[in-house]
């Protein structure tokens, strides 16, 4: 059954205002597709279908529901049963949730909560931006050193429940400082009495509080793990992070690149959800920076003003040339760095490689850069007018033009991170226009060498 | 401790030939990091380290092996012990491992394997490549209806030892059709003599076995997944996707994104790995493409050649406009597909959206085109001799080009995805070369009507 069937059967019953259906009709639903149908709704419905949910699948409905629902719904409620849900919602969620709403309700929302979830939601809310900590929950099951198999299962029986993970369980000692973890796996097949510190995994690979998402990211994909503590600067264990929260900032890392990439600053909302005036904002320093220095690639033709007239017709002819050495400089030098750039986010290369990576493109751009300037020379000296001068300028150009925006297309990028820089900057943007520079002034100096 | 420091200490006991001391360091490593250190070394020390370790971690070490180094291992180890750890292998990461094994070892060390590992290797190997069945697992647990929970307990116990994940338990009715999911958690909580159907999760989200493996991955992602069933035509279960394989599946996919936007036929294999000759075969195609695309655009400045020698030095001012007005084109033009393509990639975005998205860019551009536009005209109306008629053909120029440029950058990739083309090839090369042609006949037609 597609979401459109499934939207108009329940659009039906609550036209019908049969509630005990629809119940029956959600019972039969995902969290995730029950948000989605929410968000079709008008105020007054929301509500009404939201109260039908069953408890302990509010929380869970909520938490995939968009900022904007969320508020909404929230207002709507009241602060009492906004708080409720709140509550039942693991902390990062709720974190989460609260960084998106006004202060102003923020504030209110909290004033009800209870003092240890007050204090928890604050600790939160203090961790920088994108780090390990703001990301990590604490619904996790730990235990010290020295508690038995049997203890370990009972305390699981009894608590588990509202942890988000109990497949993997964390030892600490004394000083809470996080020494192992234990499969769950394991702890099914272990006798009642052993101690949970003799079968526990002592190859902790954990990350800190301020670590980046986009290092932890690296590290789970690294190690292939469902999941990774995080341990604050002295050691100690105070969260873990999932691998569907890492996918999440996996798919975030790699939009934020293909931004970057295209010459913008990345915006953190969903592409309908930012305003006019905020896609303006992202997009018009690059653009200005870039015209500036195409102004300056502008001033190389002016240079050589006398000559173009000198040359008359011939001039026109290498002007005609200048989309395709521009466009083919650029296509040749994005290439490169687009592969560069994706080698090292994905740790296939390092700077040390720089050397093998060069080597590499310049062989390519040897190849290529023969392949299409042999091209271009007999297609101007078989039908065109212009003789072989010209097509041995153009292909000259076109030879030494690709090999520039190969070799600089993959070395910037692998430059830049040497100096702390983002790789993703160092792309198709710059790139061109680097080369486009320095293909007009190899074109024209060339042809003012060969043509007078 | 890092990489190089426990690099130098295992060298230092590999140099000594200390084996009980060495395998007692090697014991303190995760498995990915043996992997790594393995790399490091030469053939004869390769099997000398690998030989040293626990039998139950040997097979683990070497599925994280690269191709290269399990090639040399296995045609130094023998077939015999070869096929040991082929079978002490989950079967994807084995089938992994054959696919990129030369068919005559493939068949050797499949003869040594018993009857029934054969059949399943040689039915993974039948799946369509990137599909669901090519990269799933068959090491899952599954219970038929009427199983109770006590009797399940037992099973796990019994066999969870060597399944991939024992988190998620599957339900099958009496023909193998996938009829619910069990969490272990829930399972751990309920009493012993419960029936598995009354305590399992009835709305299972699954994919097939030839779905492919980006629609699985946004499906796991979409629903906050740890792992998804995979079914074969009539329903039946046949294995399961973890999270960390789908992990993967997400970043090559991204990788296959950025190939395609920088023009190239994506590759398989890491940066590296590609031989000089691949890069070329993945590249030349579409630069040979794009080249030709952008000698059209240069006869556009051919069908102008007249007017371009009659405006003499007015002429050489609006050719040093061109790699400004076609830069800026080109990089209006790539913000807007980036972002449609993405949005699209991440399913923030519909075909139906297609309006909303081109009034946004269209307001966009507005206002970006006005602002650098009327930046130029002053620039080239103050700073230079050419007069405020050039200087208004240039900026209007611009602002039809952004505004073009966006529009088309836009709707590109909505409508390939529409006519079912992968929409990451509407990307920055293919808009620049449309924009640029657009672009320089606007400029010129329109100084043609302003200079005469």
């Amino acid at each position: 059954m597609d979401f459109n069937t499934i939207e108009k059967r329940l659009n039906a019953l609550v036209e019908s205002g049969k509630k005990g259906e629809l119940r029956g009709a959600l019972s039969m639903l995902n969290e995730v597709d029950i948000a989605e149908y929410l968000a079709t709704l008008d105020n007054e419905r929301v509500i009404m279908v939201f109260r039908l949910l069953p408890k302990d699948i509010s929380a869970d409905v909520f938490s995939y529901m968009d900022t904007d629902q969320r508020t909404r719904l929230i207002d709507a409620l009241g602060d009492q049963e906004a708080m409720r849900i709140i509550d039942d919602m693991f902390v990062d969620d709720a974190v989460d949730l609260l960084e998106e709403l006004p202060a102003g309700v923020v504030r209110r929302l909290l004033k009800g909560a209870d003092e240890e979830k007050r204090r928890l939601i604050n600790q939160f809310l203090c961790y920088p931006e994108n780090s390990a900590g703001s990301i990590m929950t604490i619904e996790y099951m730990e235990f010290h050193r020295g508690v038995t198999v049997g203890e370990a299962m009972a305390e699981i029986r009894r608590t588990g429940v509202d942890k988000e993970t109990i497949y993997t369980l964390y030892v600490i000692d004394e000083y809470r400082k996080l020494i192992g973890t234990v499969q769950l796996r394991k702890l099914l097949l272990a006798r009642d009495e052993q101690k949970i510190d003799e079968i526990m995994n002592e190859q902790v690979v954990s990350v800190t509080t301020v670590d980046d998402q986009e290092m932890v990211a690296d590290t789970v994909r690294h190690y292939d793990l469902m999941s990774i503590p995080v341990v604050d600067k002295e050691g100690r264990l105070v969260g873990i992070i999932t691998a569907d929260d890492i996918m999440d900032v996996i798919e975030d890392e790699n939009t934020e690149d293909f931004e970057k990439m295209a010459a913008m600053t990345p915006s953190e909302d969903e592409y309908l959800k930012n305003s006019v005036l905020t896609l303006v904002k992202n997009r018009f320093p690059w653009l200005l920076i870039l015209m500036v220095s195409a102004m300056f690639t502008g001033l190389i033709i002016t240079h050589f003003e006398k000559s173009l007239l000198d040359w008359g017709t011939l001039g026109v002819a290498l002007t005609s040339c200048m989309p395709m050495l521009m466009d083919t400089g650029g296509n040749c030098g994005s290439q490169a760095s687009t592969l560069a750039i994706r080698a090292l986010a994905l740790g296939e290369i390092e700077l040390s490689d720089i050397g093998k990576v060069l080597w590499k493109e310049v062989r390519v751009a040897a190849i290529v850069g023969v392949a299409l300037a042999t091209i271009n020379f007999f297609r101007l000296w078989l039908f065109t007018s212009y003789g072989p001068a010209v097509a041995a300028v153009v292909s000259v150009t076109m030879c030494v033009t690709i090999l520039l925006a190969k070799s600089i297309g993959c070395t910037l990028p692998i430059l830049a991170k040497s100096i702390k820089l983002d790789p993703a900057l160092m792309a198709s943007p710059i790139i061109t226009t680097v080369v486009d520079a320095a293909s007009l002034l190899i074109l024209f100096s060339l042809a003012r060498v060969v043509l007078g």
